[in-house]
């Protein structure tokens, strides 16, 4: 239940940034929404179909959609207030990268994958929603510039991992690992820690 | 057998908007030829994948192929012409749509999904060739700015669910929600409908 | 043994040339792995997606995953004496496209679908890596302005399908296929064979 609710809200919050982006372009309502619901269920959708999940996530239960209509509706409604509304945003969008992290590793386990193929399953769920929207809004992914997003959910499914060889229970890892990529997200922002350049610095 | 008909008159119609577009862009034969291919086949393709159908619907009749090939052919050969025949190709595309949006609407039906996604995958059928189109030319979707379209087929699609519950034959209801968006979307041009604006207007 | 390790200089080959792009772009290290990655696998994938193959290859051999990984390592070092390497990657990446294209044709062949189909898999698994490196990227595909590329695999796919209607063994059709593939591809680049103009030239 606390599962679900995590789960839904994660969808919310990828909602809501979505109708951001595509208000920022100025597409039309059609074009609003769409967004806003390949946002939320774009990283899992690609999970489920390179998986091999048949139909994927979101047809099973309609729940998905009413809560991206109902995202989409009121982030319209209220565009000027949720300027204000920026940190919770991020909060519920950080929470919903650690869940989608691991949702993404455990079914990758139940396909019985190997454990690096699950981190990227996990990667994939977490992120390719924004790669997606950011594609059909005509941008480079900012996810492939400089956020530490990815960096996050991949140091949690390892952790997850590393914690599975030892004794603690595996309900504990799950959070721990759930909580690793929230808290290294969070900080990663808040110091503005930056991956390693790889580029030449000129001058 | 009128069935297969149609639905080969939209994949055409569909591969001939794809090579204009292609063509605009200046791509090579081979460019021009696999957007053509995408437009006419992507929305079925990414229903199908979704869904889980394998292998996608293209690949188990030659005969997609074959049309799809002999519209680009004709269409790089008479270009010219094509302008001359605009009314034509969109009265086409728009025949393509209203039945694109049943047979997507069938599929999820047939795959046993609950009415709003089936909806949704009728939506797909119809409209994600176009945008699939429209981010291999390195555009935002056209659908995703200015066009009616999908609001066209998902009325079609809601119409054929609420006629469903009424006694009306199923086959009735079928081609009474293919009228409904050819008629919509025919409408909406003529009158330049369009969705609610969304955004304050500026002064 | 031997197509393994072809398989994976094909691997490599490709990773390198999503690093090269990636890099012009200034991505993050993340950006750069992610587009070596899939420009490595994506044209696989999307086959594998297709036909229904599941899960995707690279998930069931985690090889695919720790070569792009090398392969990204090293050229982001190396990237300066890349650049003296240049013939030898364009060889690798010939290779790569030869046999990617017979093995997309293969895996159409062992899905029981039609040869045209099967040509075409050949040629989604050959070329689909570079097609979303570029949408990645934000650049309009290489593939559909300029490269003969494509055309190549066509060819190759063609050939192999009229030398099995002959009585010569199988196995000798697969190399040949490949070769013409390789060896049209130099050609076509050492002579700057193109496809003929569709459009009329201006003066």
């Amino acid at each position: 239940m606390l599962y679900l609710i995590i789960d839904i809200l994660g969808a919310a919050a990828f909602a809501i940034s979505g109708v951001l982006v595509a208000m920022e372009k100025k597409l039309d309502l059609f074009g609003v929404l769409i967004i806003a619901f390949v946002t939320a269920t774009g990283g899992g959708t690609l999970r489920d179909v390179l998986i091999g999940n048949k139909p994927v996530f979101w047809m099973l239960n309609p729940i998905y959609l009413f809560t991206i209509l109902g995202a989409v509706i009121l982030a319209i409604l209220f565009v000027n207030q949720l300027k204000f509304l920026r940190k919770t945003l991020f909060l519920f969008d950080t929470i919903g990268i650690g869940l989608f992290t691991m949702v993404g590793i455990e079914k990758g386990l139940e396909a019985e994958l190997a454990p690096p193929i699950c981190i990227i399953l996990g990667t994939i769920t977490a992120s390719f929603g924004g790669v997606i929207r950011d594609i059909l809004c005509n941008e480079i992914p900012v996810i492939f510039q400089k956020e530490i997003y990815a960096t996050a959910c991949i140091l949690g499914g390892v952790s997850y991992f590393l914690l599975a060889m030892t004794p603690i229970d595996s309900a504990y890892s799950y959070i721990v690992a759930i909580m690793i990529v929230i808290v290294f997200r969070l900080l990663a922002v808040k110091f503005h820690i930056a991956l390693p350049n790889i580029y030449k610095v000129k001058k």
